[in-house]
């Protein structure tokens, strides 16, 4: 039987600058009872590891612009908050009544660079995306084999909306240690013809599918173990995969 | 243990037009040894529903337009393929060498309407999608529920590119029997602050990741047992649910 199995890590606590999240994931598979195997992903929710990485800003400490103050005017968001946002991006692509759309300096093409309030404790901080979420996915993998002897697969993902459809998705921000996109091009369907479909965002499917178990409000499970994935997957194989993989080129790009 | 798991049904064989979906997903089940439970939900690839439906048009039929030539002569597609889609969409959005993206007739935002020739036996035979995949995931779940005597939740889903992203996503094209965008607002996070993100596109989500288990290619998966939603997805419960929730209102739509 072919399976994908997503089970919601038990025993997770608040996360807190400085933390060490490999050690507190390795508690929460124990509390959970998953010994890891090889070809397992853990799928880990960006606002953990922004947290344990201190991506935190003082919104009090932020002097915004004229530009921050315009563009707050437009969009009705503090402008302080608004210069943040500025700070992480470079170059704003939409702004109306209560949207920001901007790629940030990552590259991802988010509402607000992906920068949130909700779940933060001081009513007065917002939390970054990491600056370099395959990196942080590469650290953790990295020291959850060092903990465990098993070389697993990571995910960072957040939630992220459209162009065209309602509703946020879980989407990739980092991974380690498993293929973000499965180039299928040159393989044959079931009828010896070519596939049209030639290149799938695996990391952001599973992204998505993490997501749904993680929940975004309050059950407080921010880490998803997976078990399961397709070999096309390379879990524990592909060791210089990158979310970067699933930036679409600028030249490439027809609704900028 | 708070588990969400996905699993390929085995012994599907190649759908053809008239054919009872029902009846083939219910042996489908059999086969593989799974026993539907309230709460299941039943993805099913848009391919299979197509060809049940019969949603085949032959390119020899097809009288292309001026219009059609002049788009097949920018992205270099067959004139008749163009026509096709032209006959299934709204609005062209973007014509450049290898990409025809459109508002489809259902409102899906996609490239070439989402017709695709990979998978569909014969040369020169074309699949559209579903014309009402909502009503085809309605029909799909009540003869289930009529042959097995368990109302599942049913989605149909299809394999999207999206604006800023390399590689497709599977993505919602209908839905019947549970909550396709799940809102949030008003909901209180772990630190009793209202939540920012308000609204998760929980079938797009489930979409996604199904189709990691469906596979693209020569699988020949293309219906996927779900168990483990949560709550929220208000599964058996939601009776007049709609992909329509997921399609972002032309007002809204700040990438057009």
């Amino acid at each position: 039987m072919r399976n994908l199995t997503l089970t919601a890590l038990e025993g997770m606590p608040e996360v807190a600058p400085g933390d060490d999240l490999a050690r507190l994931v390795c508690r929460a598979l124990a509390a959970t009872g998953i010994v890891l195997a090889p070809g397992d992903v853990l799928a880990v929710a960006q606002k953990v590891v922004s947290k344990a990485e201190g991506c935190l800003v003082e919104l009090a400490s932020v002097s915004p612009t004229a530009r921050a103050h315009d563009l707050g005017r437009i969009t009705g968001k503090d402008p302080r908050y608004v210069q943040v946002v500025l700070d992480q991006s470079r170059e704003v692509l939409r702004a109306v009544p209560g949207v920001l759309v901007v790629e940030d300096l990552r590259g991802f093409v988010t509402a607000n660079a992906g920068i949130d309030q909700s779940n933060v404790p001081g009513t007065d901080r917002v939390l970054l995306l990491p600056p370099d979420a395959d990196a942080s996915a590469r650290r953790l993998r990295q020291a959850i084999a060092a903990l465990t002897g098993v070389t697993v697969g990571v995910l960072v993902n957040d939630s992220f909306g459209r162009a065209w459809r309602n509703g946020v998705v879980g989407t990739a921000l980092g991974v380690s240690g498993f293929e973000a996109l499965v180039d299928l091009r040159g393989q044959a369907d079931r009828e010896g013809r070519t596939l049209r479909i030639s290149q799938v965002a695996l990391a952001d499917e599973l992204a998505a599918a993490a997501s749904i178990v993680m929940g975004q409000g309050a059950e407080g499970t921010p880490v998803v173990h997976v078990r399961g994935l397709p070999a096309q997957a390379a879990v524990g194989v592909a060791e210089d995969s990158s979310v970067r993989d699933l930036l679409r080129a600028r030249a490439g790009d027809l609704f900028r």
